[in-house]
């Protein structure tokens, strides 16, 4: 098999026993049941993702930003020009961008790949060279990449997930840039929002992409970098590793890695809601509900990474929390009990 | 004048100044203008809090938590019975609530003060003694306490406040346990719920509260824990010092201190939405979004320790990101008309 079907057949799915285990942990904190909310939830999912009832600390943390340019933006769907998304490679690299200073401060490294930019970045320090053309061919015309390039895409990305994992990874963050959907993405104007839409829709009809079929759709209407983020997070299912998403070009990446493997989805979580036009849609597809609303659609894992202080937050709670036994306080059922009585 | 009028005296507004130059840095950073959403708000809401167009991190931070016991417990309205409300000050000074896993985790000090539990705390180590009464007088019979204790409540908050600053403080984050609340509060059954809105509705019938005076409102149905909290956040904003409030009781203190001095809501920000009913409407009046909406209705000041991270990270990105200039890259406008002409 190859590397993508190995990943694939890897992929299992959440443990129940460490998560029945956290769960009966939750109970026994003192706190009324359900009274942390999500924190709660979040908690038993990371043990169900780690096989662990009492997860440590997400210590080891990357933001992996892949970067790809799209044949379609010749036909004028982006607000930058396609010499921007070299630019801001360039801008990651130099520790300038949003995403550099938000990962800062959680304490995650920042990971750059060239999954297909339309630049020579060979000077650029510490970029993963994994481009697989100087950009996809124009979607409006026909494919966007054959299918060999669709599935090296993939693999690309489950490779730079390994190597992650190699240093050390107890947690990933999948971010892009930028982002070029259907929305204003990162600054179009009404004409350009209406011409995007056209754009896209005429790619749909001349392409027709398999909507069962990953390969397909990555091949058909895709991009090098949505394909690298779904490699990689089929990469981090297999090694029982939790994601956090972005925005909407996670978000559809991640649609291409359920399709290819549905199970993958039990190892997600959405960091937040763009404000990219329909990610609302992606998310309720993936089953996913984000933990952040904050107005974000600038992408590179910004969204991903504002997410981890609550996953964060979520395991201290869980794992350093007094008991009522413990603590000696009287615990809910006792409460209620007196309380109703009183009543 | 008293402590309270003094306070109240040294309210200022936001400086307009600093929220301009903060603006207009904004849109010279490596990203399209408002893609960051709301963490541009707060960088901008900071600098007019602090009056720096770059405000420094907010590293001294503490989240304070205040207790108060209400004599109307005795109508049989909380799922826990009023000994828990000093067994939960001895678990927050022996770090084992909620509060102290979340706290330690972005690096706030804990700061709990006693305003009344009707219990004697005198052997709990750090506690801040501040006891008005054990416990309020049972507003379903009569006010829950005279207009002399009202006012001691809210200059004990300030005191507080004060106290805090001299040790160094650069943002607050403001706490109660437990929640007594027309809601479910932390752990109530559906007849107990119903039982807790007859009460609340007859206490407001039998008092009559004067919705213009803030400490008619606080002596007659209010409780010592929400007149700390109100004076704390007045003290705060009469320093010039962000207040994130956390829940129900939070917003329910800041509706107080909004009352005595309109001008406290500048300085305030929604850390969460909380779970309990009535919190959107508590926020909608004081015109605070929350940051979070993860389900939380424990109190304590977890919903506004969570908010921290997100405070952080937008004065990160705006202290530390790139500009367009400095990093080369091609701008919004330069770029937008480039895309345009090709469309």
């Amino acid at each position: 098999m190859s590397l993508l079907e190995d990943t694939v057949a890897a992929i299992g799915s959440l443990a129940a026993p460490a998560m029945a285990a956290a769960r009966e942990r939750q109970g026994m904190l003192t706190k009324p049941p359900g009274s942390l909310g999500r924190l709660e939830e979040l908690a038993i999912w990371v043990a169900g993702v780690t096989g662990e009832p009492v997860p440590r600390p997400l210590e080891r943390r990357a933001v992996v930003v892949m970067a790809g340019d799209h044949g379609v933006t010749r036909q004028g769907v982006s607000a930058y020009p396609s010499a921007v998304t070299a630019q801001m490679v360039r801008n990651f690299a130099a520790r300038g961008a949003a995403i550099n200073a938000l990962a800062q401060g959680v304490r995650a490294r920042v990971v750059v790949a060239d999954l297909g930019v339309a630049a020579d970045l060979s000077d650029v320090p510490d970029l993963r060279h994994h481009a697989i053309a100087p950009g996809t061919r124009d979607m409006a015309r026909g494919p966007a990449m054959d299918r060999d390039q669709a599935r090296r895409a993939l693999e690309r990305g489950v490779t730079i997930l390994e190597e992650e994992a190699t240093c050390g990874l107890d947690v990933v963050c999948s971010g892009a840039a930028p982002e070029v959907v259907t929305g204003r993405g990162t600054g179009l104007s009404d004409a350009g929002l209406r011409h995007k839409a056209q754009v896209v829709a005429h790619a749909l009809r001349l392409n027709g992409p398999d909507p069962t079929d990953g390969l397909d759709v990555l091949a058909k209407v895709g991009g090098f970098e949505i394909g690298g983020l779904a490699g990689l997070m089929l990469g981090a299912a297999a090694r029982r590793i939790p994601v956090v998403l972005d925005g909407y070009i996670a978000g559809a990446a991640a649609l291409l890695a359920a399709t290819i493997c549905p199970a993958v989805r039990d190892f997600l979580v959405a960091g937040h809601r763009s404000a990219e036009p329909g990610h609302a849609i992606v998310l309720a597809h993936l089953g996913l509900t984000p933990l952040l609303d904050l107005g974000l659609r600038l992408g590179e894992g910004t969204g991903a990474v504002l997410a981890l202080p609550i996953l964060d937050a979520a395991l201290a709670m869980h794992s350093s929390m007094a008991t009522f036994a413990s603590a000696g306080v009287a615990g809910a059922d006792v409460a209620a009990t007196q309380a109703e009585s009183t009543a």
